[in-house]
């Protein structure tokens, strides 16, 4: 056979394939449990778990049904990824940025200090190859990752006091996580790491000075304005937090591909749906914010730019000591630099048209 | 039976017709037709509809199969709302603001100058009854919508000349469809409505000043900077457009809700991927003209200002005449104004800090 006969055969072959599933195999039933990284209580972040299962529910007629738990159901908030790795759990719905201390680079695949919008993270995701990098991150662990919602810019957090200068930062005793916290230190922020629940007592107290938490709508029903009320903008630190509902590898394989393929339908649905709700409910709350006497505040020039300065040398230590975070870092900020260019000519500068001229 | 009772035995109907899928029925074969808008040629944006086809298949084990036909096969370009109205074709891929002569307020579907960003849209679609308003307007056309890409902000276009004060645009013969002819009307400017094929040879030959066309990417494939190579930014005339999918009211009816479920979710992941595949792709093309020689040239404050000036009175002219397009008008603009408001808040005041600092 020439090779021109073998190639026409191939495509015959594979029209063949495709019509196979008309002969109506029917599809297992399939239960998963799994577990989200974030509680009940909100709506937003915990609610996309819920979205992806009743999508995914819908998608199968009922065959794939995925059951949700929350924080602390099955595990601590923190070890999902341990849950799914060794298949106490076949999902998870976490954030990569919270596995700091067994993987740098994972934080990369929810965002960074002065990263990218959540626009441009799908963009990095989809078209730039940084699903691809993240997937060989995440395979480390035995879990296949798939994006599948974003907070958009979170804010910049409650301070008890107006943070004025560069300096007023220093000797400050501050909630921050992870790769934040790290950035905040190199300026004298005193990085505290007290679970939630404690955070309002502590505030109250005084034996913290500030704690940065999500936007209007989450931080809103924490009450934390009642005692931290000077509420910092815009959110440079936290550009976009990028969720992911992760699945473990094995399981995965096991899944008929229609039963995959709503998987990441689910969770593309689920990506695109948490923004808009951010989107719809902060306006409002940050409204119902303002009315119960918060300071809107916005961080000056200086500041950004001492908290940009500092980022860089954080993502440089982490890079001095990580070959991989240092590769993921150069993918990622090669295609960032180039977003961040687009926005400033077209899209972004649009909108700095708009927000200026509000009429 | 008491309605405590009833309202028991409804709940408990309704479990049971959950469950009822586990019977195993097995589902229809169903072929449907699905013309675009758009020419093949445009990859991002005919690619939409061959997303959204392949996604449907999948999800459905090859049971749903939809055949994309690109602008022209079946019927033009613009009749593509005609003909899944009358049920020449079961679906369509296309824009609402292509069909402004049948109701007007069919634009805001897609976008208008000055309005919302992509993200915005979604959130307006999802959290903000932008989609039931939508879908009760072409509930008239025996049409069901459902929303599946977008392009971003567009370009301001292509001139021969450039354009420096607002008098520059008086008498200028420009390419411009829709809504956006009628606001560059107000300032004078000459709109002409010819087919795509014959802007080039109009440029070339200066019976034609300017052409405002989509972004950077698909901008080169037509080559018109061969011919007009003042290239204008930023997309104040467009900060989005959204593609729609549209379904024959009947045909949608008669689909199983699984296959309903497949193709909302295909649409919502063509809409994510869309904007992605833009993002990515925009930025590498725009180089690629800079190097070819390109002028990339921003519109001054003045002349964003009368642009901004006359999109307001064009508003007032159709809802003067059109009571919908008054009511949607209404209900759009409180959205953008809150959207504007909270992306100059966050979202967009760390993007506006990291264009100016890029370092």
């Amino acid at each position: 056979m020439k090779r021109r006969d073998m190639l026409k055969f191939g495509v015959a072959g594979g029209a063949a394939a495709v019509a196979a599933p008309a002969l109506a195999q029917s599809q297992p039933t399939i239960r998963w449990r799994m577990q989200s990284s974030f509680p009940k209580s909100l709506d937003t972040v915990f609610g996309g778990a819920t979205t992806i299962a009743q999508k995914v529910s819908k998608l199968t007629d009922g065959k794939f049904e995925i059951q949700v738990f929350s924080a602390g159901e099955i595990v601590g908030p923190l070890q999902v990824l341990d849950a799914v790795q060794i298949g106490t759990i076949e999902a998870g719905h976490t954030a990569g940025f919270y596995y700091i201390g067994k993987m740098p680079a994972l934080v990369f695949d929810t965002g960074v200090p002065f990263g990218m919008t959540p626009r441009q993270h799908n963009a990095w995701m989809r078209y730039g190859g940084g699903l691809d990098l993240m997937r060989d991150l995440y395979k480390q662990f035995n879990v296949v990752q798939i994006p599948c919602g974003n907070t958009g810019a979170q804010m910049g957090g409650w301070f008890r006091k107006e943070i004025k200068t560069v300096d007023d930062l220093k000797g400050l005793r501050m909630r921050a996580a992870g790769f934040l916290g790290s950035v905040f230190s190199k300026l004298g922020v005193v990085v505290q790491q007290i679970p939630a629940g404690d955070v309002y007592p502590a505030l109250e107290r005084g034996t913290l000075d500030a704690v940065e938490w999500v936007g209007p709508y989450d931080d809103e029903k924490l009450g934390l304005h009642k005692v931290a009320n000077n509420y910092y903008a815009p959110g440079v630190m936290e550009l976009g937090a990028s969720l992911c509902f992760i699945g473990n590898e094995a399981k995965m394989r096991e899944l008929p591909a229609q039963y995959r393929e709503a998987l990441e339908a689910a969770c593309a649905e689920a990506n695109l749906d948490m923004l808009a709700k951010y989107d719809a409910y902060n306006i409002q709350a940050l409204r119902r914010l303002l009315a119960a006497n918060v300071q809107l505040r916005f961080w000056s020039n200086d500041i950004m730019k001492a908290l940009q300065t500092a980022t860089a040398e954080a993502m440089q230590d982490f890079a001095a000591k990580d070959a991989t975070f240092a590769k993921v870092h150069q993918h990622w900020k090669a295609f960032r630099d180039d977003q961040v260019l687009w926005s400033a000519v077209n899209d972004g500068a649009a909108e700095r048209f708009l927000a200026a001229n509000r009429g």
